[in-house]
């Protein structure tokens, strides 16, 4: 056993290097039980196994100091660092973050969980250590799929003309979550093709030194490559060319259902939850697409590299062909050729993420909104019960898109509603529109629901009352209902219900029309309440005398929190909320 | 005259090319006598004049489409597309906006003012092209300066593997606003020099096919060139080789200073105002930061592309040395780096305008805010007051900023708060803090100001009075002064004034006292009101008796706006205010 023997870098620096392989071995072992186990990032981090290895033999951390792109491979790092018992023990297991953590240790800089990001960190860390006259190495470490991002190429622009010591590793695995898409991947193949020969090469054409090691997975390859470049004076790029998945069969075959993924079988590489699938909206996304394709050749759905995220596993890519574009990771470019497809007649649909779509901000406001594009963006997992790791919150979508002028940002409440809003959003012709598409399963009614969502901001009372009114946005309806039951039965209150439907306006006949005979107006919106829809009702109510309570969650980075303690936390419970509303009303 | 013969594309295809040279002459002339007395972007378009003969003898506009990138060099393209009398008669001068503009012409197809987008813009337009089976050409025109953003590499990758017709002209001048930053200037240095011969490509590394144009000043080489290009079948770039003020001496000599400016004189190229320069935040701003660099040297102030927008001209640039850095049109990393120097025990000061730091949203609150590092922001021009074109309203900072996690916004009143609080940024090291630099003129009371504001989100009391209480944020502060005073004077109510300094929290010891002796609260912001200031103190009073008004800016797009109308508009006028709070608390 080799891996009981590493602490920390410090004891790697004392081992022979011949045990190296043995070593890998071992980690390789160790990752996969844990993520059988407990899911996360599995092929990015087999693939790093080795160069993880050579990185901390060869380079002395945490004085040197290392940046790991997007986290999706630093579990080797971590494991290595003093955190391998999160990986060894099933009850330690949620003991370190999927990501990069400097409350954890001392070898991260940065909490990192977004795309694109560690040359620019890494050439920040460089800059200070220059101004105070420091000489430690900086090393940035990226994946292929990462390169598709602007962030990664203006660090690259920058890196270049540092003009002292910074090493970005290129972790070139041949892959981003799919398969890559863009212009620049047939020069890393023909990189690769010539042992980096080639004389047309990315790198040295955007200023940088350049090394290629062919070995990505051999250890001693690697050293001796990190060795020729430790504590050089200027910037350089090792490309070095890795197999993602590397030592587990199924994961080496199946490339993209092993970048990350929960618990799976060791000997098949079935996963664990195969069996019980349930039905999603992401999958119904799919198939809706996939049928109006057929009917309409200007529909194209878009995704900025998380193509499952709307149900594009590869057999419906195949099926959408034309119609279907994976832009790589670069959500900017997503929101611009959307804007520019409808512009130009066709009909654009981005799914994204809600954590993502914010790389894209100025794109939205200046691509798509300033120029009023009918384009549709589908928003998925935002909600507070989405992934709870800091870097990939959905609980900022609305303070952020719902601001922007000209933006119609629909936030459904059922199925039906659902797919109403998509038919419309794909039809019409006369604005930017987002649906929020709703988080907490899929809930159906079998009501037959409108089609025509283009008289904006027309709030739909779905349950007439009096005294208190209840504003339930999207995924909250349903919490809605059960606080107007509770109202019910434990006050005899007969609440109003509301379903806003549209985020990014309010309704004053509604809302004007409560003042008749209610004195209390209650949102919930299932996100963070600054700069969200509940205090634009506040606002509005603000000069009359009507009592206004927002629920939802307090502006804040949580990170690995319990999604009920955090509703809890936020008086996101319906005896809360039925409290809050009588302290109020008495 | 040639220039009066052409009122459409077509008109110049049945000129002889021998006129062309005359007719450059024309255009320049012209652009140049309204420019000297109007202002608006002058080198870039004296570069462009046979470039854009060219394009439109060869193509044929609207069928094929050009998108100019940040439209910096459009106005001889709306000269040649029947706009021409808003650059020859004074009194039509501002009959067309500075941008591209659709609801000017058909030949524009996008508002257009922020850098670096018209390649993922032009690659829509192509692909919705082909989704509908067409076959007009498109064309995007990007300058060498705005290839530093993100958002264009993003569409160069994937221009490259869009498989049909895009025409990418890379207008090289050899400067950004001011000179170029970054490790691809030498690459495209390499290509000028070697007429585009130069194996290490890096537009051939994107996986674009590539042609170079020496004399991009030269018409008849412009329209050979674009002629070969002309209905190609894959994706290319034309790199053409102009003179940034190409024509006008002083534009020549000093490209920087001739990039965009007001008036000047015709035959020695001085500005109309250089006398009559005022005390300015952004001169004082550069002048301490220089005497902090002297004292510490590991202060380092940050540019993306806009040096002198925290008055960093030449000569200072060159007093900072590498405490200065510009990083290109890339703000996604100036955040980055800015965190990351931070985070290894650097001071740096990120100069910006509020219009431009939106293109870091993701970065602001990934790269910065969740790692809570204590780099410190300087927000320019954020006013209602500031630049009024569309795609530069100064209106959206607080929204958006103000609303994530961790960020200390801070919006100084007067000259001596905003330099407490730029020292305290510099100092402190536990927030990441942003300043919101007053817009209304230096305004300065003499009165020494505390220099901690590290206890959080503490308002200051001003003027202690009862019923209304007026919370004026920042630059609106001294509205907020002439409020109290008209109340007092037209009422006799005796106002509070606060200065909430803290546009990121809200003070409850503040706010709860008030409500023993006030019933109305009014806020006043200087930008949009949707997901801004006025709303978190709404939200905050909700429950409560307490009477809100917000006054500020509803949420929408403006473009050339006269600003007292505006102002008018939004009931921001210190009668209208008055008025307005009279009648909520009778």
């Amino acid at each position: 056993m080799y891996i009981e023997k590493v602490n920390s870098p410090a004891d790697l620096k004392n081992m022979p290097v011949d045990e190296f392989e043995g070593l890998s071995v071992e980690l390789r072992q160790t990752l996969l039980k844990k993520l059988s186990e407990h899911g996360g990032h599995i092929g990015p981090n087999l693939g790093m196994v080795e160069a993880t290895i050579a990185l901390h033999y060869v380079f002395n951390s945490p004085v040197d100091k290392m940046v790991f792109d997007i986290s999706h491979q630093s579990y080797v790092h971590k494991m290595l660092t003093g955190r391998k018992e999160a990986f060894i023990y099933p009850e330690k297991y949620d003991e370190v973050s999927g990501y990069s953590e400097p409350s954890e240790s001392e070898h991260d800089f940065f909490v990192i969980g977004h795309t694109s990001t560690s040359v620019s960190l890494a050439t920040g860390l460089a800059k200070a250590r220059d101004l105070k006259g420091d000489h430690e190495n900086i090393i940035a470490i990226i994946g292929d799929g990462s390169l598709s991002g602007g962030e990664a190429y203006e660090g690259l622009n920058n890196a270049a003309v540092l003009d002292s010591n910074i090493i970005i590793i290129v972790n070139d695995n041949q892959m981003s979550i799919a398969e890559n898409h863009g212009g620049l991947y047939k020069n890393l193949q023909e990189l690769r093709e010539t042992e980096g020969k080639a004389e047309c090469n990315f790198f040295k054409a955007m200023g940088l030194d350049y090394m290629y090691v062919a070995q990505g997975n051999d250890v001693k390859a690697l050293i001796e490559a990190f060795s020729k470049v430790k504590d050089i004076d200027h910037p350089v790029v090792v490309h070095i060319n890795t197999v993602k998945g590397k030592g587990f069969r199924p994961a080496e075959e199946n490339k993209e259902k092993f970048h990350a993924g929960g618990p799976f079988d060791l000997v098949t590489g079935k996963s664990k939850f195969d069996a019980s699938r349930v039905e999603n909206y992401g999958d119904l996304t799919a198939e809706y697409l996939l049928a109006k394709m057929k009917q309409d050749k200007t529909v194209v759905a878009i995704t900025a590299g998380t193509p499952t995220v709307f149900g594009f596993t590869a057999d419906k890519r195949m099926l959408a062909g034309k119609q279907f574009v994976d832009v790589g990771i670069a959500e900017e470019h997503a929101v611009a050729m959307a804007s520019a497809i409808a512009n130009n007649g066709g009909k654009p649909v981005f799914g994204v993420l809600g954590t993502f779509i914010q790389r894209a901000y100025d794109q939205l406001s200046q691509d798509l909104c300033i120029n009023n594009n009918p384009a549709l963006l589908l928003v998925f997992w935002s909600s507070i019960s989405s992934m709870n790791d800091v870097t990939h919150l959905g609980v900022f979508d609305i303070p952020f898109m719902c601001n922007i002028p000209n933006l119609v940002y629909l936030a459904p409440t059922t199925k039906e509603e659902y797919f109403a809003m998509l038919e419309w959003g794909i039809k019409q012709t006369s604005h930017p529109v987002a649906i929020r598409v709703p988080f907490n399963g899929v809930v159906s009614t079998g009501e037959k629901v409108e089609e025509d969502f283009g008289l904006l901001n027309r709030y739909k009372v779905a349950k007439k009352g009096s005294q208190v009114a209840v504003l339930g946005l999207g995924t909250f309806y349903q919490l809605g209902e059960k606080v107007v039951e509770a109202l019910k039965a434990e006050a005899g209150i007969d609440a109003t219900l509301i379903n806003p439907r549209y985020i990014t306006g309010t309704d004053a006949e509604v809302l004007d029309e409560l003042k008749k005979d209610h004195t209390c107006v209650i949102t919930l919106e299932d996100g963070v309440l600054d700069g969200g829809f509940g205090e634009k009702i506040a606002r509005y109510y603000g000069p009359s005398d009507m009592k206004v309570l927002n629920f939802g969650m307090e502006k804040k980075f949580v990170d690995r929190f319990s999604v009920d303690e955090l509703l809890k936390e936020s008086h996101l419970t319906v005896p809360q909320i039925v409290e809050d509303v009588l302290k109020i009303i008495d």
